[in-house]
């Protein structure tokens, strides 16, 4: 089946390669980016998604601009991980298509409620803002997509503090709306996305693809790959976000297990943990609502990736 | 001067005066009501809205639905207060005007955007969902505001807790966006409006002005005594909401001191305690956004009240 | 009567005073005086103790020294108000009575539990931290004391944070255990003991008594205006802890008013703010077994004072 | 080498084996037991405690009682886990050794202070009020212990929400002062505990030792196998306490591995969590005074239950 998704996201090297697998596989339809000021601000994420889409051919996708700071608290970025650009390491094309009016939220929004029910999904791979807000101007929206796929949070591993993950935690509030609404909500977090690591041979497989594409994708794998090494002491880069694109392309890829997840907003240690309860049997999908991503299938999922890379050409 | 306002509210009793005084004083220039769940559910507080404008003769001005809950937490209504239908006491007459499309956060931040800088006031007497979507969704308007006079908070004052009022307490975090927005910020908070206390004599003058309407606002009145008596322990109700709009046709009326306001979120017996920082010599307006109403002119007040009635006719 | 008390504190230049008061009246029997670390450390702390009894001659009182730092959190002293000796802006006698041997938690405990039930009165005027101890170790004490009169909080009052006071900032999980423990609990706060201030004309009273002592006292008054004047832009200083003193003598000099009183220990603005519910009808003592002080008898107060420095001599 | 112990712990099944493993073992010398209101109220844990040495012929051991309930908060206690006593299931024979005098904080504090520096380890298996109450009336402890050897918390388990331990959980302010303190602190928490099963052929183990002891275990291992199947879903019990006792005597047993860990106490859903970084390279003992327990010889620890229970005889 083909699943009609919204991308919502602040590119960000591993939001490119998202981007890049909803575009170049048959099983998904991107009907937008959304954007949201997260990794790196509104404008310079926004230009990102942009010249992403444009490096791809696919100027046929709108980008819809959203929320430049999260809910609550004050905007932190992540330019120790993607740079000044937001995407550091690579040349970026000069978008052709201008970004398309309407706030994301708006677009969001009407994108739901113009569907038949159940038949959008909405993908997060950055700060919750944009998601919250449509929850909240228009609720009807919570019963009305079919589920939502977010990378985020983790519920043993933390990235931007010992137990919490960046998404989640630079914008606590807007999350712990969208795990409490009473959409199926996968969690794809750290404990999955830390086993997405493009290892040498992966990068090789990538950069062997030798399209104008597969050497843009490989830059930005040099830059993921020198920054984790000195922020995070990781030896290959975790590519997060295109494991939720996997996920629904195939679940086979990516193992789930349903549990109950909330969000810390209070903790003096904790604000942003992802809170996932894994005690006792798993409870069945009529009792909770949300499940979490548990394990990778490595060569399944970077087969996807080549796959897509290869069919955008 | 005119101050252009929109009325942010969720009627409630005193939001219905308050609605009132900005339609019947010439120096208000009621550019539209919109609604918030906070009082009662959104449903009913918008019927409510539409139903004083009725009574009130006011068809020409919109009313545009907002936010049916606080930007986080689950809402809570005050139906001890208010009663069921959130305006209880009295017979409503049925709206002529339909509801104005568009939602409250869009109308607000349009019209923000479409008129002069400088020249629109912001009166939310609710919960600051509204408010606090639009400056996240528009972050533009708060530089283009005239100033923000909310009913809400209180510096020494609670009602809903030892020391949280009901509008700040069920939605703190969006209060907190509001307060810590850049914009001018005059708190009405408890201090002052439990100096506006309806008394019998009060009453009797706005009863003695013998129209429909003023008939209508006594049986208000009948009403939020009995509820105040019995769920507060006051002997007079105090009349909120209007001492915003007082405020703006004569600041003599509200006396106010700057200082710096802040709201907690995260307190086990605070949250949702407007936070005043009193010590020390009164800041300047180029030092500190925030104000705090400190001393009503009652009579004065009162006098402005009556004279609106009348003027509705 | 006479009020058996111990005091608990931390001198200070208006711990001082209260010694002076305890040592000073007829009604007050200073079994002994108990040190903790807070408005500084408790070596100097103890030290001043021991210092202020000598100037008083009163080597027949012991001191105990207590714990070093709050309950749970790191110590924070007070240097910007009582300088680097805690007392400073005087010269200081060298105790002759060595330090007494015995913790102060322990001789709290023993000096409860050895006499008659319901006739020691604590009397803290520094964090709560040997008294919070003092209840964990040995809860027979909260029913055993006849009371407790402290000095810390306010209502509508702070001085270390907007809404937070010093005694109960630095250590607000010991105060909620204090307040929290069902003995009669008096908080004598800054509401009240910002009325206690030491006027040019009361400290010309004090000094034109012409005594060492008097001279010693109108030296730590010096000294304590300057600090008041340049860090909490007073004009006289508080001088709040001998109002605890005061209330025992004569409750007529500090009236006070029954509510619950709580303390805030989780909020990010308001962490050691005593939470007062004034709301409502004033509860009974059977009902409610915390008082605020809400007024204070200024001239009966300094007379207290005054002849408490002439009969010591 | 042969380990100077104090176990203070709250008995409890678990405990119970904690306390067993210690008698029998020749190099563990168990200088005394105190007791902390936990599983049960201080006044049954102490019985059990009593009663447990009783049931080992260890009558030469002293008990001292401790505190009644946490630092701050009320007590809870594990009924559902240990039952009505603490200790259900099994007869408890009648201490003939009366309780010790002396509070276990003071009975701790002069052992350590009594004994060379370095050479006495505390092992907590309860809530840790004794020992934060210990190290605030004497901080000299701190640095006059060999090390804390702890049962509780857990870096990725909960048991008494999803992510705390009913240890950390019930006095977690406690907790903070134990693991903030800079001494060496080894937690064994739920991770390593949940090894420790005692499955049906470790039981059978144990019950075929043929003594009224070993018989007295497994009618203890009987009850707690099915309050663990009744209440935390599990097959066999796990056996948490006397794993810290199984570290001290042989380290390969208990594999640890160094980070620094705090303890949240503010968090709405995380209060009580033993917050550790695992993030980047291991630090080394300088740079970090906390490790946490990871990994269990499942067959060694068993091996030494056995061989102690057999030696008590």
């Amino acid at each position: 089946m083909t699943h009609k998704i919204i991308l919502d996201s602040d590119p960000g090297h591993d939001d490119a390669v998202a981007i890049l697998l909803a575009l170049g596989n048959p099983n998904i339809d991107l009907l937008g980016v959304t954007t949201v000021g997260g990794n790196q601000s509104l404008d310079k994420v926004t230009y990102n998604a942009r010249a992403v889409l444009e490096k791809a051919h696919a100027t046929d996708v709108p980008v819809h601009a959203g929320c430049d700071r999260p809910l609550v608290r004050p905007l932190e970025v992540a330019a120790s991980i993607h740079g000044q650009s937001g995407l550091d390491g690579v040349d970026l094309p000069v978008p052709t298509r201008p970004l398309d009016p309407g706030h994301a939220v708006d677009w969001i929004i009407e994108t739901i409620m113009d569907n038949e029910p159940g038949t959008i999904t909405l993908v997060p791979t950055g700060p919750l803002t944009n998601i919250a807000m449509a929850a909240r101007k228009e609720p009807r929206i919570v019963e009305r997509v079919r589920e939502v796929v977010l990378m985020g949070g983790g519920y043993h591993v933390g990235n931007w503090s010992p137990v919490a993950e960046f998404n989640i935690k630079v914008d606590p509030e807007a999350a712990r709306v969208v795990f409490n609404a009473p959409w199926p909500v996968t969690m794809v977090g750290l404990d999955l996305t830390h086993q997405a690591l493009c290892t040498p041979e992966v990068q090789e497989r990538i950069r062997s693809i030798g399209t104008d594409l597969s050497t843009f994708v490989s830059g930005l794998m040099d830059f993921f790959r020198k920054s984790y090494k000195d922020n995070q002491d990781f030896v290959d880069p975790p590519v997060h976000d295109p494991c939720t694109v996997a996920y629904l392309i195939d679940p086979d890829i990516v193992k789930t297990r349903r549990c109950p997840v909330d969000v810390e907003v209070k903790g003096e240690l904790t604000t942003g943990m992802t809170v996932a309860d894994l005690r006792g049997p798993e409870p069945s999908a009529e009792e909770c609502h949300t499940q979490v991503a548990v394990k990778l299938d490595f060569d399944g999922f970077w087969d996807l990736i080549v796959d897509a890379i290869k069919r955008i050409g």
